[in-house]
């Protein structure tokens, strides 16, 4: 999935009709390119969301006869993309086979 | 989806089976790429259009046997990529989890 | 789709079974990348053409289960790549949505 | 599949249904682009890792219903990516179809 | 397809269950990118390659159970990446409709 900014709504009169009930967005990446996503979720201008491309796009609008290769997939907590950038982790190789991998959660408690 | 605007039609008499019923656009991204796409909409040289790639772009003919893998979606009303593309949002980072997202809606009237 | 240029046959003694009986063509887009197509319209060195990627891809060789994620999807008739690319359109906003679009085409005797 | 290391855990209150009981990680490839993947391995933060995208993606989650399209499919043992992509091998070219090919293999006392 | 270096397997010890049998080899691409492709064909290092993406490279595995997203098609005869990107074809631009195609053809003896 990729990490892009919502600009606001896309208007679009003639249209194919596989989109015709769906909300669009215009988005922007990091480098300003600019993306159209269908929306499932409700989102504002300038929230940070993930998109979710490909088939898996079309199933996350809850209908995969939704003909978008691109869907809103989540908007992202407190998102500061130049802090997590710069965020370089402690450590750059991975240890030995041996060592204990962290537990799999996606439990908001977790640690950071 | 992507934004592309419509450069002319491609002729191509040697073309595969697949491809014999459908109109050829040649289109032309923001950086000067040029890409190819079956156009179900009926554009003209100059519209700015959103693509659907992949086995979306497929089905947005109407007919999953058109071996495409970009179609165009839909002409965009009123684009003006310069304004949109400088119109950084207000709102950079995102609220927390208590906040309300914007109701879900494609109506033409929602506030821009 | 995208417009690449044939640069020659490719040729792979050891290769996967799904591909056993397909010419392969080693194409050049445009910036001098190299890739490697299917070739089911039987193209020459220098052509131009355009080709269709993902499971469309497959489709084009007429049976699915030839393993090719590119195919050659037809030779462009009188392609001059810069002509095109410098083609600006003279309209480089979308009218309203009143606008009548253009009919829906592929006939070579269609204005350009 | 693509090499990216773990930067941290994505916290997404708001998130289509098709992910809500997956692990989000955000992950940085080696020219600093931010991506978002699932996790069904177990990573840390630092952990340099190999990404399966597509409709693999989906089903490396051990479920094809998860809308992910990027998948972390395995963390590298011992994984120091400068000395790797410096490590240019020593044959450039491949030799002629008489030459054998070295037994296919993926245990790890593999010459490397 | 794309053309790929072998630079030389990949070691992972933690890795998701539909991998778990598979020859990892690490490519390397003309502009020195890292990848990650399934190997059914027994390649070495310094070996050019082409690869299969998307659902084909899982078919290319002989079995389409296997999650991955890339998958090496073969190795290529007597591959020098210079000469062949230098080597611009003659003709620049594609002859009108009456213009004979090459015949379709893999084999061997075929005139590059």
């Amino acid at each position: 999935m990729e990490i892009n900014q919502v600009v606001g709504p896309l208007y679009c009169t003639h249209r194919i009709p596989g989109l015709e009930h769906c909300a669009l967005r215009v988005l922007k990446d990091r480098k300003g390119k600019l993306l159209v996503a269908t929306d499932p979720v409700g989102t504002r201008p300038g929230n940070w969301v993930f998109t979710v491309s490909g088939s898996a796009g079309r199933y996350a609008m809850g209908n995969p006869d939704i003909l978008t290769d691109l869907t809103i997939g989540g908007i992202i907590d407190d998102w500061a993309p130049e802090t997590i950038a710069q965020a370089a982790p402690a450590t750059t190789s991975n240890g030995g086979p041996g060592e204990q991998p962290a537990p799999q959660s996606s439990d908001r408690a977790q640690a950071a």
